[in-house]
């Protein structure tokens, strides 16, 4: 067995970076980093140091796309035949409360990942806390229904660059209600009865997510996964969906068709 | 500074144990085991080794009563000045859905601590998850109210042994709604609508845990705490007590009455 | 888009189980359970009822051979188009000290999982703990070697059942060293020279774990990574292998060499 | 029961922080912050509003100083009985490699916590990582010593201000070797001999912290744990000394004394 067929890198390298926003501007955060590479007879002392120097030259700007570039300078630097690099973040958004518009951070996680070689796709993931409420509950009760904090994690493959802002803002248009950090009297009104005039199973919110993602232009491949902490039982309800599953099954419901 | 000042040990042993139930029964389960001793010239080699020869003696019939008798053991084969030892675990409860009566398995988290030397009191605590049903919500909306999963942690100092059973249950009643692992149609409209008659912020739960505590005649000293994971926010609520603070206060206030 | 296409399920539901062992017992530990499933018009409701009830059916002796009946059962009981499970468990193992042959057990994590539908196969993960010695160090020193704690994953698909007990077996005389509960001191003696004679970087542990399972001939696919938590740096090396890139080096090798 | 004895408040809120440095800097990291606060017929609500505006407002320069300022004005602002804050983040030093002085960034963890009213002390923590090496493995081998990545945990309350940086300086000092992120093949020798020349059992490191630490004349009170993450074991050694236990135990050593 050659020395190459495996990868060897570095996991779990915390360290300052800025990323770019959607407005303009450059946010500061903590960045959680790992490398992995297939090298002929490889070093991976000198992978570390080559690592850590394009590291120090692009933390300052992180973007989606010199994520890309910093990768490719990493591979060709190295001789690899194969990179792979993600990093994932806190990210924070600042959000108005629906009603009085009273504004406060919103803390989100994403990941990048990348890989060049074998794979050359960039996956962008984002993971947002949302409300949902059981139609089912609503349905048989005389009044209230349990609901709860929910986490939705998308991965998207783009076929033209999207904002991470765009896809926090897609997940939480598909959910009962979408959270905030900090709600007035007015506000909190709002956001029980939009959750109450909009009950939703994970399979719901999954399904909600998957069809908007469906019909983006700029999106190649998704998946999606809903998870909600259930506030009447001690376990989650889950649901998943994977693109290419459903063009597969698309395809395989055509052919029952005819 | 001599050698005996600072306490040694070991930390995150796991091990499968059996611990007593009220019912009479023996309950498999795994506990993870912190042992902390201080000695003259003290040896850790043979700490472990003394330790874990204590442990399998009594690991297949843990109980409150026993586990004091386990680290008494360990402390005078050490000739330890002091010893203190925690082991926590998941245990098990069989509870019947509310209207269906159909029955399932709930999982709590328990820790054994106690110590010998220079602090003989052995502490219980329980954590159970339980609902909470935001009574500002349910006030202010025209329908519904924002209810979540929230989690309560009991510590307690016993004048006499008290069953983790009853700690549970005595939590489990001080709460919008208790938990279930299997609910039915019937038992899914009882629990919704029990936490929205019920409406309770963390502070009323953890108020209503003080004083069951504090009127319980087996209870010598406690502390609680009541975490809940808001489903409109990202954040939690969260309140405490401690019962050596309401006696300090209920005396200040007697002071300030005169 | 139809009702079908996602998969829904519930996660992290906790309850005690029965493992078989390789030495005919039935071990007594705490499963972690979750379940995904594809249904036509499907209803989570049912779907908690009717694993649950299956659950409590098997838990009492799970082996890698009921856990697919298990499976099976719920799918045909849904009438689900695909199911997907996944346990995972702390695994306790008797070894002895390699000198004094003191007994103690050791803790692994161990992983089932299976799906029906669209993929059969059993997939059984194994984390073991093990020591590596950077042969880099060791050589460039004047004495001594830095040395730590890494953790090995083995994830395997069979032709024919294999232990669990014989996999860890396998991953343990992979590294510089194996780990135990309980040394004395010619034991610990034994530990320390074995590991310095036996340097190894992450990658090489890797190789060797790969090599061993290619030749292994119940294996089907495997995937194995090694994360090793350096004691001279905060972060982790990491080497990683999949079956699949193998033979397809191979065949691209053979390909370079015509 | 009345009102104030509980305290309530919020966990978990994670925000940009901007932390002044010993250098005269400033560095931008992320803070995770909870507040506890007890008052009369208290407001949870204006609790979270005001909590946040005072947030915001220090959030881009956080010292040691200006932390006590932000929690008196929450709890001035709140006419609270009592307020307790605390906010942990990772913090960013470069440091040289001991031979050839490549600079590489290592991340350390720190807490602040404050309480006003019935505690007023200040308490800063700091979380470093270091390198243990066995004296008993050491002693007893033909050649090499088991040696491991642990954790020291250090808590102070100040007579006089002190750095982040001269505490994670005092604590680096004080085991086998301490930890870089980037080290050469001259450094790499360097750290190996270093702490082979240097073996220390936990205790040893819990003790040269503690002498330190009582030599100190800015440091009013401490307590420090070790954790070393064993490569020879699956669980941990750890040592823990508490400065008023030191007080004690020599007030009670005079006694026997006489």
């Amino acid at each position: 067995m050659s020395t190459h067929i495996q990868t060897v890198g570095i996991k779990n390298i915390q360290l300052p970076i800025r990323v770019r926003e959607k407005g303009g501007g450059l946010q500061n955060t903590v960045g959680t980093v790992s490398l992995q590479v297939s090298m002929p007879g490889e070093r991976r002392g000198s992978c570390v140091t080559v690592f850590t120097a394009a590291l120090n030259k692009y933390m300052d700007a992180i973007s989606i796309t010199n994520f890309s570039k910093l990768l490719k300078e990493v591979q060709e630097t190295l001789n690899a035949e194969s990179a792979k690099l993600s990093m994932d973040f806190p990210y924070f958004i600042e959000k108005k409360a629906p009603v009085t518009g009273t504004r406060g951070l919103m803390e989100y996680r994403c990941t990048f990942t990348d890989g060049t070689g074998t794979d050359e796709d960039f996956v962008l993931s984002v993971q947002v806390p949302v409300t949902t409420l059981c139609p089912c509950s609503k349905e048989i009760s005389e009044a209230g229904a349990h609901n709860q904090r929910a986490e939705v994690t998308l991965n998207v493959k783009f076929r033209k660059f999207i904002w991470v802002e765009d896809l926090i803002e897609l997940i939480e248009q598909s959910a009962s209600c979408e959270l905030y950090s900090l709600l007035k009297r007015p506000d909190e009104k709002y956001v029980t009865e939009q959750a109450y005039n909009n009950p939703m199973f994970v399979e719901d919110v999954v399904r909600k997510v998957a069809v908007t993602a469906l019909h983006h232009p700029d999106i190649k491949w998704f998946s999606a996964g809903v998870e909600s902490f259930e506030s009447i039982h001690k376990h989650s309800a889950y649901a998943y969906v994977d693109s290419n599953e459903l063009v597969h099954n698309h395809r395989a419901g055509d052919k029952h068709k005819k």
